[in-house]
């Protein structure tokens, strides 16, 4: 059965959980659509990301689908992500303490890539669900970016991935997160859940995006 | 058995729900420390709320507590308001058309009422369980403030209502009207009325709040 | 010649400037519609401010005017305020260490005493003159609220100052500041210094305060 | 004497003042290590703007540096663009009432490019001068985006413009926008002016930017 290869992370910047890899692991084994989701946790560091991401994609066969989710403290939104930019930029050591500064995450990589996931038509159908949506422009520039570029990255210049479409989401903070940081918003693992499903089933479902305005003034 | 009398409003500002009524009529008739949820839904109109709320309030013995709930559009927590004060003044107009401006609510009131709920446990109780909670010292002058400060002023003056404890409390956006509100914060339902039973439950089992930091620096 | 007391804050917070200390000082002698400026720095530290200030009301004839300037970090505008409130709730430690929580600014005054500044034709001026302003109906709960307090608790209860009227005004950061807080809004001190002689202005002119909606929804 | 092109927009969404040209027409004819300013007011219309670009960069020499400007309605400091990517998605209409949803910006065009602006070092002098600025990795979606991205891709195809460099600086509101608009954050037009003059100094002065972090979490 064709794989969805879905991704989250390890906890990072001194928390105990991540709702990246909360959202993953309880969509493990989940089937829709004639697929079933297979999911990979990987570490918040710059560069072994990649390597765990690489092990995943070469153990089996090319998935149809990628999606890679991290955590946006302070966005209240599921926000699937337009675009990844080639720079590493840590505000933040990573979980092995390294802090790149303007590096590329590919020497020889393009400035960008745009994700391949239907984002507008996955917005309109969270919305239609009653679930807090938007699409954001950019994934910011420390390890979410990293892996969304790397994955862009290897889709684009692996001949056996020609096939796999894919992209990354960023969820807010779960309840217990913003318990500890007053004013930080919050969605439950549950709704987060729900939220993915419709957004998996959506971007299986959909190969041409739908043309609805979705973008900022700034 | 002893009531508690909690209250929602119907919706308002061109909206068709308001979780604050949501969130009340799913705890209607919930028994807790021997206590019964008693609910009742005020109007958005200046006066008539709390025309609506003295005709519970006489009718049946005096509640145990009286805790008004409200929608904070763009709050992100449960928050639990300091003080109500004396005045009316609306960015726009209430359900009646009705829109004054720095009218007091009691003529002869007193500038401001703090609430008699131990709203630093409840803060503390709530974040305790997970759930995102913070103390807010504005209640903002609007149809919320105006029942708030209207019950706060009805405890205060009224021989009868002598021993019952009262106060406010702002509820986030639901997910469904966030999602028509890009950007805007939001807690499920569920979530809600789970705080609800903790904040209720606090309400009653504390009657000297705890000494905790809840300030702000503006 | 009669007198405007205008008080601003030392720094605080491991900062090393205070924009309402600036503000103030800048203004030191200007005389506007007979009445000249008179400044003082209250240190930022809980009873010790309101001992500086009670030198300064005791040293001559009553002010006509006394405003009281804050700094509020992360506002935008000029703000001032409607609402002194009886509790002091200290987030962090003022400049003499002291925390307090929850006790009273005066243990016989009110919940809460209104500005007697006409605030609304305040704003009402600012925004004509191209200056960014609104009504604030929270000064917070540490050293400016508790100032803000004291200062009204005086007005109305010490019969020498029966006929001077005052009120609270908090301002932005300075572009220094925000310089070392990414993200933070701020003026320029010019700006801030222009918009407290409107501000002068039109608190001694107005006595009958406009009917202009400034409220809050929450 | 060498150029530097420095456009700003014109008015849009229905205001009569664009900070952007305010800004860059008080720095017409201003010289600064050998070269003089020479600005440009673009319309706020997609594709339009770009005709007039391309008039300017044929009108001439090659310009030594080309910076454009846009408002940032809501931003607080004055935020160097690092990325320019090739999407145009209108959240309103334009000036011309277009309204284009993810079309590119040049057909043939990469996803993105960077500015090749020292991005970094023009921050860090702002910041050293007491001016509020931080990177930003959006640009968003509109006119501004797209203006900088074509500017980018004639930076990068043609020719006789090999030598010149480019970026695009979006700038908050004037306080007299602010004043109509509450909560907005701004910087008066002195401040703007003095802001970018460090800009353009540091840009003609460092042709490799420094290291120093100015990343975002997400």
């Amino acid at each position: 059965m064709p794989r969805i290869l879905l991704t989250g992370f390890e906890p990072f910047d001194r928390d105990t959980v991540n709702p990246s890899w909360e959202v993953a692991r309880a969509l493990d084994g989940w089937q829709t659509d004639g697929a079933t989701v297979q999911t990979l946790q990987v570490p918040c560091v710059f560069g072994a990301a990649l390597a765990r991401l690489d092990q995943a994609l070469d153990a089996g066969p090319a998935p149809v689908l990628v999606v890679g989710l991290g955590l946006a403290g302070g966005r209240a939104e599921i926000t699937p992500e337009r675009i990844a930019i080639n720079v590493d930029d840590a505000r933040i050591p990573d979980n092995a303490g390294r802090q790149p500064v303007d590096a590329p995450v590919a020497a020889e990589g393009p400035a960008a890539y745009f994700s391949t996931l239907p984002i507008k038509a996955i917005v309109h159908a969270l919305r239609a669900q009653g679930l807090p949506a938007s699409v954001s422009n950019t994934a910011g520039t420390f390890v979410c970016n990293h892996v969304f570029y790397g994955l862009m990255h290897r889709l684009a210049t692996r001949p056996e991935l020609a096939g796999t479409r894919g992209g990354f989401v960023h969820v807010p903070a779960l309840p217990a997160q913003a318990a500890r940081l007053p004013g930080m918003p919050c969605l439950p693992l549950e709704t987060q859940v729900q939220a993915l499903r419709v957004l998996l089933r959506t971007a299986l479902a959909v190969r041409q995006d739908i043309a609805e305005a979705g973008g900022a003034l700034h």
